[in-house]
């Protein structure tokens, strides 16, 4: 049987540490380093002839950076004859760009999936992504893996009563009952409305939050504007306690000052992107993905080594 | 005939502006910015439908930002329907990985030709590629513009004597006698060789230099290592005085500070790549591409609405 590696670039070496060990490999031996002008040069030390090859690397920020390094990844890795070269994305960059919301707007979420089908990529496991047609974007299988059953599992062991699961949109219904039904708790939806133009946004609570453990569930935190309102919000409205959480923690700009200063109690999250030093306070839990990816990878592998379809 | 509009993002706008005055168009209005989480946004402002677009954008530091602006905004004009999208790169980054020149190299190069093509660009404009072989990358068009001419001039109106055009290595002597053609001057080469393993190299310099004018060329000055080098070994073989040129300034980590402690009188270089504000010395010189970006637009715009083919 074809072997099976996990390489790394930059961006969370750590969770594809934690996936090596779980899968039970070593860490391949390569690096992404920069020349003095600040180009990207992929080092792979080893050969990878004839392998099953997957590459760990999420595109957070900086975006462009590890983007970047995993497409020179899979270019190295391509014309070192790997036998299949499978890249691991466990937070999809861009992914907000996936439609012409305004006149002439790019469509960068669909480029993305471009730019790595062209650099030579066969594969795509990634996680929650922020619009699944996304899926659609490529002309390659993508295994589309979901943060619910881990953020559930966590709230399910805190043994908390007398729940309901808040979407802090309309777009976000779909999550929020996942979670629901697995914590056998109501949904609430924030309807977010502005009365007038230039009138401020009023956040109307739908369903039943009053003396409740309200758990707001998002895909994306990013400046955390949206997240903690809603929580205040529920406060407010006369919600016991508010839990926040969400699978890929980009937590930019104000996030972190704006969930300390906010009525959050926990903001649960997952390591598909690595939290920064100003990034680790009191109130993030942070839960791994090692083991779901390391599932995942290994189910590839076996089927990419019968030559059987994914599912 | 379909209109001529020129954008720019953020690599090189002040040569932009000065190609579109060239050219006599105003500079389309669109801008690259960046989401809080450092994603970029292409701000497309204006109407390109049926409109042949010429994009300005060297890839140079920060390369990844810079190519990735590139990308999207092509990927923005492409959805709005423009006739042509046609990119100008003045300084091609990641040049210099044009080939396997370890085990397991990625191709770069290549890499970023597809990466160009799959956004949807139909024609590239670029200056002396560090290989020529790279026009072979695409499967486009590419317009091959020479810094030589614009270098030539400079030293011509200066009427330097009793000259001698330096290649710094093997790989430059075509380049070297190009400007030595138009310098009615002889070349000469200096020949790196390392006399034992771990031994410091040695600086053999073929060709007559003794009492000469020295002029050096190469195509990027990154380090300035080389040149710095030669340029003093020259001095010490005997050289009246050196001069130093090069299209792309691209003057990384210890360029500066090498170059003013050198034995070079004046460095000639062009604006294909611009100078930060600690680059800008009173020992460089730098020429304006413009007027030859500027003309070869203007033939590619003809040549576009006549439905000729380019040369
Ligand atoms: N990185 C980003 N940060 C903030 N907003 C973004 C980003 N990328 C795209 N957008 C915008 O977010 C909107 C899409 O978000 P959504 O409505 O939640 O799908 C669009 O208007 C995009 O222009
Ligand atoms: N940005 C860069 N800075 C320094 N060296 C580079 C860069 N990109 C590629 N190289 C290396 O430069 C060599 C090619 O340069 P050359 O021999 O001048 O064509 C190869 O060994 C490359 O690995």
């Amino acid at each position: 049987d074809p072997k099976l590696k996990v390489f790394t670039c930059n961006a969370n070496p750590e969770l594809a540490k934690e996936i090596a060990e779980h899968i039970g490999v070593p860490l391949g031996n390569a690096q992404a380093v920069r020349f003095s002008d600040g180009e990207c040069q992929i080092k792979l030390n080893e050969s990878v002839r004839g392998c099953d090859v997957f590459v760990i690397q999420p595109t957070s920020a900086p975006v462009n950076e590890h983007l970047m390094e995993l497409l020179v990844m899979v270019d190295a890795l391509k014309r070192a004859s790997a036998k299949s070269i499978n890249v691991v994305i466990p937070y999809y960059g861009y992914a907000r760009q996936d439609r012409k919301a305004r006149a002439r707007d790019p469509i960068t979420a669909k480029l993305v999936a471009n730019l790595i089908e062209t650099a030579g990529a066969q594969r795509v496991i990634t996680m929650d992504l922020h619009a699944t047609q996304i899926q659609g974007f490529f002309d390659i299988p993508v295994d589309h893996l979901l943060g619910v059953p881990i953020l559930g599992k966590h709230f399910s062991e805190k043994g908390l009563k007398d729940i309901v699961v808040v979407s802090p949109d309309h777009g976000g219904v779909t999550r929020a009952r996942k979670l629901a039904e697995r914590l056998e708790a109501p949904i609430a939806i924030i309807d977010k409305r502005r009365p007038e133009p230039n009138v401020a946004e009023v956040m109307n609570i739908v369903g039943n939050i009053e003396g409740k453990t309200a758990i707001i569930i998002d895909d994306i935190i990013d400046t955390a504007g949206t997240i903690t309102l809603a929580a205040n919000a529920l406060v407010e409205a006369g919600a016991r306690e508010v839990y926040a959480c969400c699978t890929h923690p980009v937590l930019s700009g104000p996030a972190i000052e704006r969930i300390a200063n906010s009525k959050i109690k926990e903001l649960i999250v997952t390591n598909s992107i690595p939290l920064t030093q100003e990034q680790i306070i009191d109130k993030i839990t942070v839960l791994s993905v090692a083991p779901i990816i390391g599932e995942a990878i290994i189910r590839v592998h076996e089927e990419l080594s019968v030559s059987k379809l994914f599912d």
